[in-house]
């Protein structure tokens, strides 16, 4: 049990007004307990109540070690663990559950607890949103070992493989620099391909003069890295040039208003207000980033829609794209830790405009 | 829409007294109105009612094709998805949902419809059981190319590959024989390694005398295969050629008693049976299949536990095995649909016991 986790989420619960909470994402449990369980189809439930030793409702298939701080209530096949769980909670009050958590549990739990009001609580993803030391450190070397990983990708360009072989050499790749594996599907585009956000890599090769979109992480220890680059195959257009440095601008300029106490929203604005002066905002169709930390997308998007303000620990992906349909695609990734009196880059690779020869 | 998919799951409904029904598993709407959506966190549904016209509820992010047998609704980021939904759904009525539907949808419909009760249904997982000969055609396709995976890495054997490697591996297979990629995470074990049903391939090559287990699937056309071989390097000990032929035998004893009427608790004793009276009862320690389709993992366990009779149409595996700790393990797993008087293996590699050279 990491205690000092624990008490952020009492907290939380507190501000949110909330005496019991079940938490079922089994990151979040890892999050708190440090165990790691895949559960599938079986319930997995990690009760919380101020006061009180947490309780994890666990099947005996799946062995939890021995932990001091931590009441481990396992159940059998043949039992309802719903039923099990419904003993521990208290009668007549708020009780908050995960967004997630499947109709099938949530359901029979308030079939058997008619006196309590459920409500959706995301006052663990709030905590993890404020990343603690070791944490930054992981994602650091996620993020580092991801800047190498591109690079290696841009060698192998020339080789004109497809944008599907690449994806499974970079699977290599990841291996070879010490990852666990992808933290998403890759995503290589070449040519008008880039101008697609979400292209799925197929049986394409390169040509000269086009745009390569490459967006890619890694999971370390846990933790995802995201980052993306464009570069252009042995020549780039006046028209490409173009774009790429407006995009480079936004990323740049994004980066800059990244501090305490800004907001979101600001930052997509940074971005965003500097791709429309140039003239293509109608071609920058997404929000500016996501948070990213156990999981690539994490409560906190960078968008016009979010006035939260940052804080320090905070991480989260600086995204900007211009995409021109049947012709090319950039976009720039970084990820950035807020820290005390700004940010920190944590992807290491440069960004200047790069011809692959 | 397909029409006749659709009768079945209003009949079903009426079966489970059930006026109204929310789909909201995107495989599953899917399989009713040929329409690939995959949402991420927002939400998709798909509404049915007797004697109505089916409701699509979609962001318009997704482009979803007109169908004269198909409401669509579309809605946009800024609004509340569910409390459009609400206004079509029945007040007073009972109201099905999915096992899996997300508090975060499902809390929220609860309070905007306090007269409804709420309960979880498997209609459409349950007419899912039953594959129609679009689909028989499609497993067997999808089998058939996974039974010549197979054959290709047991060629990559004696290279001496690590199991991480034989699995990338598998994916340009897969990809040389037409299919779309993995339907779920390979498991290649070496010796000792064989002995764990879940191993999930390290860094260990084949060792002279290893039992080698290979327990890998594809999906072709959206339909799921899963097959499992057992081999030997080089030698097999006479331990080794005595489990496997149990393992065999249990293996052809439960495919013989697949028929229409049979239960599936009737194939797990089959299988388990066999074994137990050789001696190895214990070291058989999971259940002997599960029903797989456009899901590698469906409703219907060939288990002790399920009482349900056998109908044509119906796909699942047989994969009884043996593990003994620290020493090897095999399990022998093929796919069977349930005809009119018995079944076919949709599995064609060979299964006699193989050393490999």
């Amino acid at each position: 049990m990491n205690k000092e986790r624990l008490q952020k989420v009492l907290k939380e619960m507190e501000r949110q007004n909330l005496g019991q909470l079940i938490i079922s994402d089994p990151i979040s449990i890892f999050y708190l307990t440090g165990k790691r369980i895949d559960p599938g189809e079986r319930m997995l439930a990690l009760y919380l109540r101020a006061g009180e030793e947490p309780k994890l409702f666990v099947n005996e298939l799946f062995p939890v070690s021995e932990d001091p701080g931590l009441e481990r209530i396992f159940f059998k096949d043949v039992e309802d663990p719903v039923e099990l769980l419904s003993r521990h909670v208290r009668e007549g009050e708020t009780l908050g559950v995960d967004k997630n958590w499947p109709a099938r549990f949530l359901l029979r739990l308030m079939e058997l607890k008619k006196g309590c009001r459920f409500t959706v609580s995301d006052a663990v993803e709030r905590v993890r949103m404020r990343k603690d030391p070791a944490e930054i450190s992981s994602m650091r070397e996620s993020s580092r070992i991801n800047s190498q990983a591109v690079k290696k990708l841009w060698e192998l360009i020339p080789k004109g493989y497809t944008e599907k072989k690449m994806g499974r050499m970079l699977l290599e790749i990841y291996e070879d620099l010490g990852a666990d594996g992808f933290s998403f599907e890759p995503i290589i585009a070449y040519g008008e391909n880039a101008a697609d956000p979400h292209h799925v890599p197929g049986d394409f090769t390169p040509k000269e003069g086009d745009s390569i979109v490459i967006d890619i992480g890694c999971v370390k220890d846990s933790y995802c890295s995201d980052i993306t680059r464009t570069v252009f195959y042995k020549k780039a257009s006046e028209e490409a040039r173009k774009v790429y440095n407006i995009v480079l601008e936004a990323n740049r300029r994004a980066i800059e208003a990244v501090k305490p106490g800004a907001r979101f929203c600001d930052i997509d604005e940074a971005a965003r207000s500097c791709i429309e002066r140039a003239g293509y905002g109608k071609y920058f169709t997404h929000r500016t980033g996501h948070s990213i930390g156990m999981e690539v997308h994490e409560l906190g998007d960078v968008s016009v829609a979010n006035g939260e303000r940052l804080e320090p620990g905070m991480i989260f992906s600086i995204e900007p794209g211009i995409y021109l349909p049947g012709r090319l695609g950039v976009r720039i990734e970084d990820l950035v830790v807020v820290t005390d009196d700004g940010c920190e880059v944590l992807t290491t690779c440069e960004k200047d405009l790069t011809i692959i020869e």
